[in-house]
């Protein structure tokens, strides 16, 4: 049985160390989120995420949602009463707007307390994910009306909700869609259509659900310009917030997947259910967006998530299992036959690729939340942009990079369990199995590289990219003089000077031929995932080093984090040159053959 | 439902043109694989897997195997009557010895058919393919009443085989293990003890089961010094070759597992069960790995097999599903609303790398095959010699990096399916599962990097690392001065070199200290697959090139060859420079953190 204790303490040293969430007390909303106040939280929730939900990870795993013949859906045991806990301990409400019953505290908060119920439980905080995603399309596009009805019991936890963009016949194209709208004459839409692949798309745990659906109104046109969002809840709601009538939306089927038992992945029929336009008629996509944005960081953070739980637990093994001895003479136990593994280096190359990946990924993305918070409620309007430039074009890096080693990290923790990680009982496997998802959904890692290479790079003229170097540059030339950081600082140079000239080469070959673009996509994302871990190695070097140069008594905690970036400049930046001269290859090659060639 | 043809094109391709087998009709055992017969056998053994086979491989998953209460096990439905097939149809006596009923072909005809039974069914392979083992340790080491008593029933399918290292406590030490074994006044032996991860430890389909077990006899050193090597058979065998009494050895478990289902997995106890030694007492270890290396060259065949059958899955999957519009407008088409996705550059990325590996992998491994036949069969002894130094060190390449690479194939083309690929009813899912375990048994790829750095390379004073590079200069030089190859020679003498600068590197350093060793392994073993694979390419371009050049019938999949190894240049070589700089960062950075920081 895998165990799970929240990171708390490196959670603490990026926000206070790293990020300085200090200095941003200026921003609205930043005032209640001090030092005490985030540490309880972050105890509290980690506490939480470790005694309530951890136990009911595999339980979930081997139980599964079940369909009933009448379309409920039954969560796995004990997921109800831990729902009810989460409820009453106000966790669904942190981050979402005080107007509406939130805490109103920053996204850099939720996003951290969120990492520990992931690696606690995957399939559990999908519930509770899904359901920021659609507070936040309502928040921003909804109504007055729609936000009073439906976002008070969603912020609670009361009720839940969900995002159906899928279709059988289409997923990554959604003007395909052919789900139908038809207007009434209340103003309403009669919604019709089968969605699948519908997380947490039906379940026990809450009184009501409200789906938000990507929907052709009759009459527009059959492309993604057509496309309108309405909100689909599974009990009508009475004018006086009473449920009303069931809706005609059902759940035809649950999916049996990989992984993610414990969540109920759904078919969806909808007949002629009753819908209500959120927003403006065909600009669906764009509303669509806010959710998607929102669950890309979130599915990126899954990565983490699942990298840490599976990399505590190889490190517990490690240090447990002994198995042959060190190769050097004087690391021997001499009191026992075997020594631990963790004393071999192959065993330690990859507790130190999990690490080094799991700390630089969760800076990464804290880093990445403040952005968000900035973007949303800085009062400076310049501070707000570049927030937003950068958020916009790190997305798809931290959803598509993320997951990726995510999996990578969960993969090489249950290879140091040797034969018994591939044994269900002590759950390694499941971390992989759970893990692989994020790299499929919300837009597969692929349409992420190509959401990154084909619309972010160029955006107002390259502004976001031109940015991010000169914060790299200039976080390279403020370590320069130092000399515990220059050896680092000379790498990431380098790496980034790698991204530097694969983005030029984008610039002069990508427009004329799109696919040199596309085939250079997947290993620029990539190249970009290895520099941002690389600037935050160094933002945390930089930070340790100060710590240490003072004094401090925490020493090892910041000599480790020295040394681990010195294994991230060694052993992972290489790759960076590899990447460019793939990307300078060019399409010519992958495209080729013709079809009947494979 | 996957479905699967066997590559009998593909293979044909390799056996007659790349290695051209007609070029060893005088090795004994050579003469009866006319080019003919080959093509008989392959098409005839690629009908079966594909038929009778593969239609069990998703029903093994989802049904797995039964152990009853009396400690009997039940394969999943089907595999008894498909087992009894595949013995009628001789399939496996292919490269068994003649004088024990086998046919005495070519291992590398064994090899070609084992391919397409794993790609279809690796569950119901290893039934079979362990028995493999067993045979070759009681060729190589059983007294000649062994022989007799076992062999004939093991070869003709009638009777498997296992093979019993592993205990609770150990896997890769096996010195620390405590089955004991008691010498009895008439020669035979009581063995006692537990052994777990038993493939095909107990089941239903044949009607004994000989189990060659690792154990220690009383009074032998408890270290691997004191290892022996024991038949212990399920049920005793009759002086009349009848079976006689059920023997003390139960099946009391078997695990649940990530995938492979189809196989019993079993906890054996072993309670004074009657056993026999084979050779000499306290050189099991010894015996034993002759059978470890049939097993790894055997498992590094199942990375290429699940790799296969993915890559044809993913490639219809990416011919029929549509999905957005390619890059380029000429390459839209024009009576769609949307294109195979198979023109998007990130699907052929994942399309080709597929390819690359898959075609180089079987060419490598029907070479390493073909090394094995030369090192026991060959007249010439200086060939024996060479091509033994080859295998050994090749071994621990083809079933580390290959299955590292099939899982990693089996990952991306559960990929292209997008959410579809997390689905279990599509079989994606099943594939990257089955994969998995590749990398971890028969000695994990960590231990088979070890293997290779620690005890390969300095064999013999480095004879066989030097023999390999030879081999490659050879191909690079002969292909200089050829058009079509020179571009493709150059990168392959590039990412030697690489290779060429990391051993030099390990031995300077590895021996002064070996953690630098222990360090180096892994990127070393990756470095040496990719440059193997590129061997057999530049062997695959000109082979093609020549025929090509000749006016071939079927140009287009010689002109696809030259395609794909122009890809294995741009796209995989570039890594080995970026592996050569991880292997010389060194072991200190990975050893520096004391056990307490991870």
């Amino acid at each position: 049985m895998p165990s799970y204790t929240a990171p708390v303490r490196e959670t603490r040293y990026v926000l206070e160390q790293v990020i300085g969430l200090d200095r941003y007390a200026n921003v609205p909303g930043f005032e209640n989120a001090t030092p005490d106040m985030i540490e309880a939280i972050l105890n509290e929730g980690g506490r939480f995420a470790a005694e309530v939900l951890a136990p009911l990870n595999r339980i979930g795993d081997e139980e599964g949602c079940t369909r009933h013949d009448d379309g409920s859906v039954s969560t796995p045991p004990g997921f109800r009463d831990a729902w009810d806990q989460f409820v009453a301990g106000g966790w669904t409400t942190l981050s979402a707007p005080e107007e509406f019953g939130g805490q109103g505290l920053p996204q850099v908060v939720g996003t951290a307390i969120t990492e520990y119920l992931l690696s606690a439980n995957q399939a559990f905080e999908m519930y509770h994910g899904l359901t920021q995603g659609a507070i936040a399309s309502i928040v921003i596009k909804g109504s007055d009306e729609q936000k009073q009805t439906y976002l008070p019991n969603m912020v609670s936890g009361k009720w839940t909700g969900t995002m159906n963009l899928t279709e059988p016949h289409c997923g990554t194209d959604l003007g395909l869609l052919k789900t139908k709208a038809e207007p009434q004459p209340d103003g309403s839409y009669k919604i019709s259509g089968t969605k699948i692949f519908i997380s947490s798309g039906e379940h026990d745990l809450s009184e009501n659900i409200i789906h938000l659906v990507l929907a052709k109104i009759s009459g527009a046109p059959d492309t993604v310009k057509g496309i309108s969002l309405f909100i689909v809840p599974k009990f009508l709601v009475n004018p006086d917030g009473s449920l009303g009538a069931r809706n005609g939306v059902h759940c035809g089927s649950i999916e049996e997947k990989m992984g993610i038992h414990g969540n109920s992945t759904c078919l969806l029929n909808y007949d002629e259910a009753t819908g209500y336009l959120v927003g403006e008629p065909e600009k669906g996509l764009a509303a669509m967006f806010i959710m998607m944005n929102a669950a890309r960081l979130g599915v990126g953070l899954q990565g983490l998530a699942q990298g840490e739980i599976a990399y505590q637990n190889a490190v517990t093994y490690a240090k447990d299992r002994r198995q042959g001895r060190a190769l050097v003479p004087d690391q021997r136990d001499p009191d026992a036959r075997a020594d631990a593994i963790i004393v071999h280096p192959d065993v330690r190359r990859m507790l130190m690729e999990a690490k080094a990946f799991n700390e630089a990924a969760r800076a990464f993305i804290l880093w990445g939340a403040l952005q968000v918070d900035l973007s949303r409620k800085s009062e400076d309007e310049a501070e707000r942009e570049a927030a937003m430039d950068i958020i916009s074009l790190l997305t798809p890096v931290i959803k598509g990079y993320l997951t990726d080693k995510g999996f990578e990290t969960a993969v090489n923790a249950q290879q140091i369990y040797g034969g018994h990680g591939y044994i269900r009982e002590w759950g390694m496997e499941q971390f992989v199995r759970d893990a692989r998802i994020a790299q499929i959904y919300e837009g597969t890692n692929g349409i992420q590289a190509l959401d990154l290479v084909g619309r972010k790079l160029g955006q107002n003229g390259g502004r976001a990219i031109q940015a991010f170097f000169r914060i790299v540059a200039d976080e390279v030339n403020d370590a320069r003089g130092n000399e515990e950081l220059k050896d680092f600082a000379a790498a990431l140079e380098k790496a980034n000077g790698d991204l530097q000239t694969a983005t030029m080469w984008l610039m002069q070959n990508g427009l004329a031929n799109p696919n040199h673009a596309g085939a250079a996509a997947y290993p620029y994302m990539t190249m970009m995932g290895i520099v941002c871990l690389g600037l935050m190695w160094l933002k945390m070097a930089k930070a340790s080093a100060a710590v240490l140069a003072n004094g401090a008594e925490d020493a090892d905690f910041h000599r480790a984090k020295l040394t681990t970036a010195r294994f991230y400049a060694e052993r992972i930046m290489p790759d960076t040159g590899a990447l460019r001269r793939k990307i300078e290859a060019g399409a010519d090659t992958i495209m080729a053959l013709p079809a009947e060639a494979f």
